[in-house]
């Protein structure tokens, strides 16, 4: 893991808060992404080298609107970097966490993505995500 | 805000913890604190410029007790870095952020820190700190 690459926050009003984060960090998001194979529309913003993802749902069967229904707006994820996703996928199911995406899905952000389900990780949802290359795209 | 300084995750037991985000990482914690005036034992992990932080309660009056009693294991909080926290305060409270402390107390590892209230912060519970340096001691 090479760094925190960015934290996922569920949001109700992806305009409200977009404007609420840009007063916290003196500074507007840089991007609007949509993902509708996970039902979300996400914007981010820059702290020096890691990211905040904001997250609102499109649809109500995202896990997004789940999450909201069950526990509020708030910390949804942390994503950390790695180098070489598919390996460290194999690494952590040798060390017995439960990988929900045993093979990466293109997520936001031009990331392949694997998620660790939170029952082995503390009650923390965990993302691992690595770099499309433009040969991979 | 210049990067996340880390992110503060409340968990029942620290060793057990520490012996999960071990195997996470691939490396042990750098350090364990405890921090009697917040009623908490905590252990650090590195994962390049940022820290993970696991906060064990050690009273039961301790805000991390009430979190797991009301929330179950989980992301605690997130850490941001400030080169100015009396700056950084004035600023947020500007902006509307209500600000639990602000006097800036010590927390742990060597820093001033500030909490935002989560009601104003889309329910994330938001820490400033900044290094406590050796005039400031």
């Amino acid at each position: 893991m090479n760094k925190i690459e960015h934290i996922g926050i569920a949001v109700k009003d992806l305009e409200v808060s977009n404007t609420l984060f840009a007063s916290l960090f003196g500074k507007p998001h840089y991007k609007v992404e949509e993902v509708p194979s996970e039902g979300v529309k996400t914007s981010f913003f820059k702290t020096g080298p890691n990211k905040i993802e904001l997250l609102q749902a499109t649809n109500p069967t995202s896990s997004i609107a789940k999450f909201i229904a069950k526990k509020g707006e708030g910390i949804h994820h942390i994503a950390f970097a790695v180098t070489d996703i598919k390996a460290e996928i194999s690494r952590l199911k040798k060390e017995g966490f439960t990988v929900l995406n045993e093979t990466p899905k293109k997520g936001a952000d031009n990331k392949w993505v694997a998620f660790l389900h939170p029952k082995t990780t503390n009650g923390v949802l965990i993302e691992l995500c690595q770099e499309i290359t433009a040969s991979e795209k």
